[in-house]
């Protein structure tokens, strides 16, 4: 099968809509969760105040953009996809960065930025020796984004919609989700959803479970699809999302991919890579996967092309990659 | 002989003075430099105009805290030297990272933001693919930098103050610097210069020939000196800074460094390093150099934690190790 519609081809192939992030990534010790109360590995919301008090605390940090969707974007137009990007920022320099950063990797980036009130988000991600990232994000102004930042020639555009699940925090912003994954569907395109965090789908299980029938491609680890089907099974989890969903791609870390798409699946390796920041694997991998099935690629390889963009940005601190991605792309044909 | 002057000890062993900058970095391909008329390896000032422009056509970055002496400042107190920081940063987001890195670092700094006006400095460093950078610097509120910020107790405190040649393009900033070496000296302390670029000395040739008098410690590496001495042999411009200053520590990059005391002279190699980017290998070197010698160990020693101060930097992008230096210290002994 080829995911593209026959006839007039659309002129992009991926629109990101998500958390317009910049990341304060920094090394601790494993003594600095428990200090502060974080769980590894997951995502919390953090308000204002506790951002300003975390950040004191902190280690000296990198700044780099960030936001789940939005290095699915960026890493996607890296490997040669048509992509764009819907997520709001403030018009501070933080927000500046963000811009920058999207666009300079070849993403439209329409969004207009806040004009006043919250500043734009920041996710401080402390990363532990074993290079497991755990997540602290203060939305800013990512909240305000709303359906009146959706830009429906960018949504009837593009082959696929994607959708990150951090979406569903803010409310207006879970609003925009439904309304432009509707959009996506009247106009013929596929909509995708990435389920970002066991605890964002603990806080939501009801309203993704509930979207699932309009979802076409739905991404998860293993803890994701654990927690939305309320199983500790992993099996049991993947045969539940290949009802759920006509093609379901769950990543399971070193263990690779499994891709379950009606009777057909595809097992998937994990790519070497020396692990140093675990922080984005996830995110690239979409992006390899979806680069590659918009391509008429088959599953196992645009799984292939997944597994090998996450390994690009496991190897650093940071979310995206620091590679030209052009010849990785060509390379996995 | 030691270092630190006999009776009471004082509180600090190192005070750096010098621009407070967020470096924004991006690997680049070599033909970028000559596109927008750069000279690989060297700073150059740019005003906002410029720098918008330059940042525009610069792929994606990572951000973190920069400034020669700030980075010799954070480097030095990872190692665990007792280190103060002047310099100026605006009341921004920038200025907030430049903030929390070196006080998170372990640096003291007092000095206070730039209530309103320019906003923070930053330094748009472009990362060829041989790990060389070439930097272009906006100013910003460095600018503002005067003698009104010269804390008077840490400048007493301070067993080696140390200057970047830097400071010497804003013109406040030079005046406060003279003030600070006066005071420094006064108070029976050493003054250390790091003369930081070929042009920078090129620009300020006589005035930091008409200085050096005043200079215990001279830091440059070798197109430093030679720009300094007018002569294109580094030995001529060695035994040069040998007559000139009481102790002149000159950087080779991978050929090691050359330290001159008098009668004396050590050569030391560099250490080993897998070269990513070399933002910073300079100042970490300078970082190295004064915590052994602070310390009482000899030349070859302060110079060989020098080497290894700036093989922890030049493996990664940033100006900044990231990675736990007090063990470094204690190995080296």
């Amino acid at each position: 099968m080829s995911p593209a519609p026959s006839g007039s081809l659309p002129s992009l192939d991926l629109l990101c809509i998500g958390n317009a992030i910049v990341d304060v990534v920094a090394p601790v010790a494993e003594d600095f969760l428990a200090a502060h109360g974080m769980t590894k590995g997951v995502m919390q919301l953090i308000d204002a105040a506790a951002a300003e008090t975390l950040y004191a605390a902190m280690p000296p940090g990198i700044e780099s953009s960030g936001g789940s969707a939005a290095n699915t974007a960026a890493v996607a137009a890296g490997l040669g996809a048509r992509v764009g990007f819907l997520g709001k920022v403030a018009a501070d320099q933080l927000g500046t960065v963000f811009r920058h950063d999207i666009v300079a990797a070849g993403v439209r980036y329409p969004t207009a930025p806040l004009a006043a009130g919250a500043p734009t988000a920041r996710c401080l991600i402390l990363v532990t020796p074993d290079g497991q990232r755990t997540m602290n994000t203060f939305l800013g102004a990512s909240v305000i984004f709303s359906e009146a930042d959706l830009d429906d020639d960018l949504i009837k555009a593009a082959k696929t919609l994607y959708l990150e699940g951090f979406l569903f925090d803010p409310a207006p912003a879970q609003a925009a989700f439904r309304a432009a994954a509707s959009r996506a569907r009247a106009a013929g395109n596929k909509v995708a959803l990435s389920l970002s965090d066991p605890f964002c789908v603990a806080r939501h299980r009801d309203a993704f479970l509930a979207l699932l029938p309009t979802i076409d491609i739905l991404f998860a680890n293993e803890a994701e699809i654990t927690s939305l089907f309320e199983t500790e099974d992993f099996d049991r989890a993947a045969a539940a999302a290949r009802k759920a969903v006509p093609l379901a791609v769950l990543t399971r870390s070193e263990r690779g991919s499994l891709i379950v798409q009606g009777a057909e699946q595809a097992m998937v390796p994990a790519a070497p890579a020396e692990v140093v920041d675990t922080t984005g694997a996830g995110d690239a991998y979409a992006a390899g996967f979806l680069t590659g099935y918009s391509q008429g690629r088959g599953l196992a390889a645009s799984g292939w092309l997944g597994s090998r963009a996450a390994a690009a940005v496991i190897g650093h601190y940071g979310a995206r990659p620091r590679l030209d991605l052009a010849s990785l792309a060509q390379a996995s044909h």
